[in-house]
């Protein structure tokens, strides 16, 4: 990765909780932070920071620019929480979330699901997913003919962040393969790379991101000959997911399929509540839960900290901070593992700050 | 719906293969309709159309001009088996069916997912997607920006097609609880009808697709009101399907959310190859499996008839003729229920007309 493993003293963290459970979790990933045991020389400094729909009622801004500034200017990295977009069109407001993937050049969002070994279905697969362009783009208009409204999304696909995507992807699929070379525990034996697209249909736009992943896939066989290259058409996917779950290792995929099969895929272990997510560029990186504000258990205090904590390993370990990512990881997956002390969502009795520390003395 | 319930003496049914093994689910549908029982007091006209890449191989045109125009002039109804669009840009070739389906007009493509009782998770939803526009309306285009590719797609929603599909969606809906009123068995007790959209990102194409179902229910309570009204966002939508399937009924799309969800319901009932549907216009219909073209099986005699059998009591169904439609949905269901003559994708040994005959016998 293009992250320095030098290890600075202290690390500034920006939080940004957004909405709802957003609030709940977020404090999660940094006493989970603040916990690390000191053999790592790691300490951290945080920044809280505003954005959201709460915000953007109280100030009139979802993403206020100071909170882009800070993080650009004093954030070695960030975790975001949720925020609670509304489905209606509400006048100058738009996803602080999207806005924010966008103007910190995070190109990729990176969703690994694994089942712990025992519970569930076996899975082990990540989804690599671009993140700036394709209908996230929002570039809408409407009009009228004969009286009727019509409206229009431009879905845009670029060779530039094709070929990073998939550059990102295959990399992964190669650190996948070392990790499980240093014994590492996973469903697969050797890498592959699965590009999801819908080019029968699309083969224009669909039909540049699947040739540039061919591409990157192809101009270097000494790199990448080892792993194996697959392709699935995005309804087929979902599918297959379902289906088949254990044969995938990497999936790329544009943004819109990236969001909808990662949504698929986190029910294959659970509940949503258990997936991370980092938003990853070459020099930042957020750490973000896929779930999203949950209005319905917000302020019961029993929101599953887990997709926040994994979400943190997730943001140190693309800080090239791997060996507290994966203390973090493995004391996470010894409290899955024993399914003593979890909340609700996985049918348990506890509340975030139990799981919390029952992670934290796992360490 | 739209369609005569008169009773003519002889239905002229168009036959569309396709490639791969639609050219062995079709002849399936076409010995279900003529073996049944005469009380029915139906007779049928098979004519032989032509579409496919194959077709486009050989003649250098995937839809030929005399298949629409047989299926104008002389169809009561067709059946359509499967294509094996390439997924890379072939010069000229752009798929039949979807084609197909904007040339006849048949604007809603129905999908019902229904578990058999006490095999596999309770389902019984059917999805009503949106047949004709989204980004099937392949607008693209690409161009060059300092010599890197950029590629555009256009997602078109119009408030007629979505009022089209809108109203479609609840009349389903009132119809499914009418049969079941009659004694139909079902997970549900009372309609709800649920919108797909993903407006918290396309606020304006997306937001015009949910605001005008909503819309055509809040236009008429006398009718509609005992429907219950959701939402869902696709991502969303795919998570709840696979946790918590049973409590959706009918669930409305615009046509891309709607092809990627009903191969995802699909994966709930065990093989894509029990999956019908139904191409419906407001004056002609077509049943279509909606399984591929699956190269790896063709040849074998062992494709799964189930899905183009059923599809072809839906299209029986949109024509008006609910009483054999009924007679061939009890007969595949108590085949299914039995599962002892299946096809390998069901886990069993039998060929492809073996089935059809268990079928057949059970009129
Ligand atoms: C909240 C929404 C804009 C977001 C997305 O679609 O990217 C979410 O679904 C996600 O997956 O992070
Ligand atoms: C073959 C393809 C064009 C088609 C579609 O996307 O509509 C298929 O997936 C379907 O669902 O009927």
């Amino acid at each position: 990765r293009a992250y320095s493993t030098a290890v600075p003293k202290t690390l500034t963290i920006g939080l940004i909780p957004g909405d709802g459970i957003g609030k709940e979790v977020i404090p999660a990933g940094k006493q989970i932070l603040q916990a690390l045991p000191s053999q790592y020389g790691l300490n951290f400094k945080f920044l809280d920071l505003r954005a959201g729909f709460e915000e953007f009622q109280k100030s009139g801004v979802a993403l206020p620019d100071e909170t882009v500034e800070i993080l650009k200017k004093s954030c070695d990295g960030a975790l975001f929480g949720a925020v609670s977009s509304p489905t209606y069109k509400v006048k100058g407001y738009s996803s602080p979330i999207v806005a924010l993937r966008k103007k910190m050049g995070l190109y990729a969002n990176v969703r690994p699901v694994k089942w712990v070994e025992g519970v569930g279905i076996p899975v082990d697969m990540v989804i690599v997913r671009e993140n700036t362009e394709d209908l996230y783009i929002k570039e809408e208009r409407i009009y009228e003919k004969n009286g009727q409204k019509i409206a229009e999304a431009i879905k845009r696909i670029s060779e530039n962040a094709s070929r990073k995507i998939g550059k990102m992807a295959f990399e992964i699929a190669l650190n996948r393969q070392h990790v499980r070379e240093l014994g590492g525990s996973s469903l697969h034996k050797s890498p592959s790379v699965t590009v999801i697209h819908k080019s029968n249909v699309l083969s224009v736009s669909d039909g540049l991101f699947r040739e540039t992943v061919k591409k990157v896939y192809e101009s270097d066989p000494a790199r990448y000959g080892s792993i194996e290259y697959k392709e699935q058409i995005v309804d087929s996917m979902v599918y297959k997911m379902f289906r088949e779950p254990a044969q995938f290792d990497v999936v790329v995929a544009p943004n819109l399929y990236g969001d909808i099969l990662s949504d698929g895929a986190a029910a294959l272990v659970g509940s949503l509540g258990v997936v991370s997510s980092a938003n990853v560029g070459d020099d930042f990186v957020i750490g973000e839960p896929t779930h999203g504000s949950a209005p319905d258990i917000q302020g019961k205090g029993i929101a599953n900290p887990v997709a926040t904590i994994r979400s943190t390993a997730m943001m140190l370990e693309f800080m090239g901070y791997q060996e507290p990512a994966a203390k973090i990881f493995s004391a996470v997956d010894e409290n899955l593992k024993e399914n003593k002390v979890t909340t609700p969502d996985l049918g348990g009795k506890s509340s975030t700050q139990e799981v919390v520390e029952d992670i934290i003395r796992r360490f």
